[in-house]
C-alpha cells in the first residue's frame, strides 16, 4: 500500500487524487494506493472527500504528512514557501516531495533553502487546466496525455524520481525532463505573456475614454483574445511575481516585436505588415499540426497503451479507444 | 420592387444577400427584392448563386449596377478605391452606395473624391462574422441583433440614410450612427489591435530560440489568445494600413500598459500587479454581463420584434421566440 499525501484539494489537487483512486490496483505503478488530503480551508477537503478523491481526511498538516512516502503540494504558488517551513521539521527522511506550481526555479529554491538536506524534492508542473476552479471542478482525466514538466536537482536521488515519474504515469500524464529555468523561461512564453497581453488589453482599452461606446463593438475576437484576464487574479499574480526575470524578457521581445509593426504603419509598408501577418499565421498553423502533448522525438517512438481503469461494473477503461493490457 | 446589388460575394455580402432574400416581402422594408450579386471572381457569384443568395448573376460591373437603386459593395476593404473608380461613370444619379468595410475614414474619403457629386454614400460596418470566409461559410442569421455601423457624411440625405437604414433593419441588424474618424479609433482598439497583438505574440513567441521545446508546452490558453493570428492575411494587413492612425495611438497605449507591468515585475511590487489584474478582470466581466449587441440607452426602450421570414411551408419565423407580426 502506497501512501500518497496531497496538500491543496483545488481542481490539480483533486483531479490528481481523484486519477490516483480510479486506478485499478494491478494497472498502477504503486500497485495500492491510499491517498490522504489537507486543505487549510476544512470545506474543500471535505468536498474533495465527498467526490469519493481521497481515502483520508488530515485535520492538521502534522497528521498529513505523517505516514506518506510521497507528498504532493498543489496550493497557490506563493503559498508554497510556507508550507515548506511548516512541513520541514515533520517530515519522515524518506518522503519524496513534489509540487505543481506553474513556475520552478524559485519552488526549487525554496527547497533547497527551506527543507531538510534528508528530504528528496522534484518539482513538477503538469501543462493541464480549465477555466473553472476548485475541487467541484476537478476530474480523473484532466492529466490524460498531457505534457507534466518535471525538474529534479542534478542530486536529486534515483528513488524519488521514480516515485515522482510513477505519479505523473499513473495519473496518465507524460514526463518531460527540464532545467527550471529553462522551464519557466518556456511557460513565460507561452503561458505567462499570454494571460499578461490577456489583462493588459483590457487594461488599455478598457479604460480609455471611449470605453462605453466602443464596448458596445466588441465582439467574439475581443471575448476570445481577453478570456484569460478574466483568470483567477492572486494565482495570476503570483506566477508573475515568481517568474520574473523570464517574464521581463518576453515583455521586452514582445514590445520589440510591436515597435516594428508599428514602424510598418509609420511607413506605410503594406509589403512588410502582410509578411509579418503571414509569417505568424504559418508558425501558428504549424503548431496546430503537431500533435498535441507531443514531446520532442516522441512521434518515433510507439504510442503507449491507456492505462485501465475500473469502473461501477468491473475492470474497464475508460478510453473506449483502449487495448485491453495484460493481467499480472 | 427594390434592386439592390451586391459587388463582393464573400461572407458577409452572400449572408446580406441570403438575408435580404430570405425575408418574407410583407415584413421587408423594401417589399419586394431583387437581388443582383457580381464578384470579380465568377465562380464566387456562381456559388452564391447556388445557394440562392441571389436572383441574378451579373458578369459585369456595369451590368450589376444598371438597374441598382442600392448597391453594397463588400470586397477587401483596399479594393474599394479602384471599385468607386470603375463604378463612378457607371452608376445612375440616384443609385445610393454602401460598404461593409472594417474601416470607415479612408473609405469615406475615396467615396468623396472619387465619386461623382450625385452620388449618395454612406459607409457601413456590421459587427459580425465568423471564423470561416466565402459565400460557402455565409448564414442569413449572421447580422440577427448584431450593431450595424453607419458613418453618414454631415450633407447625406435623407433618401439614401433611409434607404442604407432600411437595410440594415431588413438584414435583422441594429444601426448605429458614428463618424468615421469615431468608429476607426473604436474598431482600432476592439478589433484591430487584438488581431494585431495576437500576430505579435505568435511571431515573438514562435521566432525564438527555445520556440521548438516550448512549443511542446503550449496548451489551450495559447490556442485561443493566438486564434486571431489564423486570420485572413490580407484581410488583417489592408485593415491595419487603412486604419493606421487610430492604430498607432492605440499600440503606443498598449506599450505604455506593458511598461507599467514592466515596472512591478523589477521593483517586485505584488500590490500593484494584483491590482492590475483585479481591475482588468473587473472591466471584463462587467462588459460580460453587458447585454450583447445593446447600444448605449437601448435597455431603456421597448425590444423589436424579430422579422419573420417565410419558410418552404409558409409565413413562420426562424426565431422560435418571436412573436408574429400583424399581418397587412
Amino acid at each position: 500500500m502506497k501512501h500518497i499525501t496531497i496538500i491543496g484539494m483545488g481542481l490539480i489537487g483533486t483531479s490528481l487524487a481523484l486519477a490516483l483512486r480510479s486506478l485499478h490496483e494491478q494497472q498502477s505503478p504503486f500497485g495500492a494506493v491510499s491517498v490522504t488530503g489537507y486543505d487549510q480551508n476544512p470545506q474543500t477537503t471535505r468536498t474533495a472527500r465527498g467526490r469519493l478523491a481521497i481515502d483520508h481526511v488530515a485535520g492538521t498538516l502534522e497528521e498529513a504528512v505523517q505516514q506518506a512516502e510521497l507528498v504532493v503540494l498543489a496550493p497557490p504558488v506563493r503559498a508554497i514557501r510556507p508550507l515548506f517551513e511548516q512541513l520541514a521539521p515533520l517530515l519522515s527522511p524518506d518522503t519524496v516531495v513534489t509540487d505543481v506550481a506553474s513556475t520552478k526555479a524559485q519552488v526549487c529554491t525554496w527547497a533547497r533553502e527551506l527543507l531538510p538536506a534528508s528530504t528528496q524534492f522534484v518539482g513538477g508542473h503538469p501543462m493541464a487546466g480549465r477555466e473553472q476552479s476548485g475541487p467541484e471542478a476537478a476530474t480523473p482525466e484532466l492529466f490524460h496525455n498531457a505534457i507534466y514538466c518535471l525538474t529534479p536537482a542534478p542530486d536529486t536521488d534515483e528513488h524519488a524520481l521514480d516515485t515522482v515519474e510513477q505519479l505523473v504515469v499513473a495519473v496518465g500524464a507524460k514526463p518531460y525532463y527540464l532545467d527550471p529555468e529553462e522551464h519557466d523561461a518556456y511557460v513565460a512564453g507561452i503561458s505567462h505573456l499570454p494571460f499578461l497581453l490577456s489583462a493588459a488589453l483590457v487594461d488599455a482599452t478598457g479604460n480609455s475614454p471611449g470605453w462605453k461606446d466602443m464596448s458596445v463593438l466588441a465582439a467574439s475576437g475581443f471575448r476570445d483574445i481577453t478570456r484569460l484576464a478574466s483568470g483567477d487574479v492572486v494565482m495570476h499574480r503570483d506566477i508573475c511575481m515568481t517568474n520574473r526575470v523570464a517574464l521581463l524578457r518576453w515583455i521586452d521581445d514582445m514590445t520589440a516585436c510591436l515597435e516594428h509593426v508599428r514602424d510598418y504603419l509609420e511607413q506605410d509598408d503594406s509589403e512588410q505588415m502582410g509578411e509579418f501577418f503571414a509569417r505568424a499565421r504559418e508558425v501558428r498553423e504549424a503548431w496546430l499540426a503537431q500533435r498535441e502533448g507531443m514531446r520532442p522525438g516522441e512521434d518515433a517512438l510507439p504510442p503507449t497503451p491507456p492505462l485501465e481503469r475500473p469502473n461501477l461494473f468491473g475492470f474497464r477503461t475508460l478510453n473506449p479507444f483502449g487495448r485491453k493490457p495484460p493481467r499480472e
